[in-house]
């Protein structure tokens, strides 16, 4: 049962990362954001960049990078190192009191690499329902701390795994809902989940598991939200109590209570 | 003053993170010291490896690396991504509930940038004598964890900061002797402070402050070894219980008692 607290999860992806103005735009909105709070930031563009300078070849299957000993590497370096520490120090700046972390960290998210099947994956961390050492994180906010996660995670025996953004945003909140109530907010390039793609002001407001029957079975959303849209229903299943789709600039406005497209159950 | 708990504070440089298999060895011995320790680890020579491999010219002045905006990226991808959370996910698996951790971290080492005299450095950090958030590290103990610092700071106003891991070593130690009885324990390639650089087994086993300014007088010590002693006899003063110098293949002699020079007041 959550205790009546408030936390808001906030899951920003390469579109926000990849550009300087918007980054620091949205820590300051972020930092403004009252109360308990946790980010989880994606990588961007900046891993496969670095890859191709060094002449490592980026594999890509089904959407999901491809992750040998040397792309590890990279991809530590990237999201654990550069992004997640610029990020923890600007957040400084605009007086959030910011903590970088990985999954490694105070042993925060256990993954399991991935089995081979048709795909070997390499050093790709899936999650479990008891991943998440949510004790730990939250004693970290009870003194006062905002985590701020990459997307890496180990297996408890000494091996870092890249482990998908979207997935540690989800698994926290699940996890956390069993000391906070938790709002997981999913930020990206678009005002919210639209009627119309090609028409930002058809934002619906708000989606029920009801409303999503609907709109799902008469083609109205958009292809590619699907899968948002199936993982935001989970992660409500799981004791979230609202996910929120929305635009990673509008942030500011969360705090008036109208950002983006609000589903719950 | 201190409260009679022992905290040690050990750092290690290059040459062992530099070599997987002495790394790994050493972490072994370092999850097995008993009570509270910190660890703080220098960059060993990947980021002038991942520089070179970048085409990024790599510029020393009195054995100090110029900083600038690319070398910084380097730096702290190398350091505070890689290698520190490589670290913490192996002595996770020791069993030693590490976190890795940057000064930008919970803000817990403010550097400021070094003024620009003859040299520039760039964004290289020096430290005052309250850049240490003792309060915040003392409490992240007291949930049972062991920092892992890289050598990396903030400015408190969004910048990273590239410092000296010998003077993030000494400034916790000093910083901390506020609330601990604190052993700064400097691990290199040698057994000790030797009385002949060319015979390891003429370590001396305990300098004060009187037999020091003897060795000093009288030439018997390596002159690569005056700066340590000199960091060592700072340190003593700032309220450090003991200085150590030893080998960090040896880590696990410290708990017998019996580990490198021992350096006191």
């Amino acid at each position: 049962m959550d205790s009546g607290v408030i936390l808001n999860i906030i899951k920003i992806g390469g579109n926000v990362i990849d550009n300087p103005d918007a980054l620091n735009e949205f820590l300051e909105h972020f930092s403004s954001i009252k109360g308990k709070k946790i980010l989880v930031h994606g990588g961007g563009k900046k891993a496969s960049a670095l890859a191709q300078r060094l002449g490592v070849e980026v594999e890509m299957v089904e959407g999901r990078r491809v992750t040998n000993q040397e792309m590890l590497e990279i991809a530590v370096m990237v999201y654990a190192g550069w992004i997640n520490k610029s990020i923890v120090a600007k957040l400084q700046k605009f007086g959030c009191d910011a903590i970088g972390l990985s999954g490694a960290d105070a042993n925060l998210i256990e993954g399991m690499k991935r089995p081979k099947k048709e795909v070997d994956f390499g050093y790709v961390g899936d999650l479990l329902h008891d991943s998440v050492n949510h004790n730990m994180l939250k004693k970290f906010m009870e003194l006062g701390l905002t985590p701020v996660f990459s997307a890496i995670t180990h297996n408890k025996k000494g091996q870092l795994l890249n482990t998908n953004a979207d997935t540690i945003a989800s698994s926290l909140s699940a996890s956390l809902s069993s000391n906070y109530q938790v709002n997981l907010i999913y930020c990206f390039e678009k005002d919210g989940v639209l009627k119309d793609v090609e028409d930002e002001s058809s934002v619906i407001e708000h989606i029920d598991l009801a409303s999503y029957k609907v709109l799902e079975k008469s083609g109205e959303i958009f292809d590619g939200m699907l899968p948002k849209l199936n993982n935001a229903f989970d992660a409500l299943q799981k004791g979230v109590s609202a996910v929120y789709i929305g635009n990673a600039s509008k942030l500011h406005q969360f705090n008036q209570g109208c950002f983006g497209t609000r589903i719950t159950l």
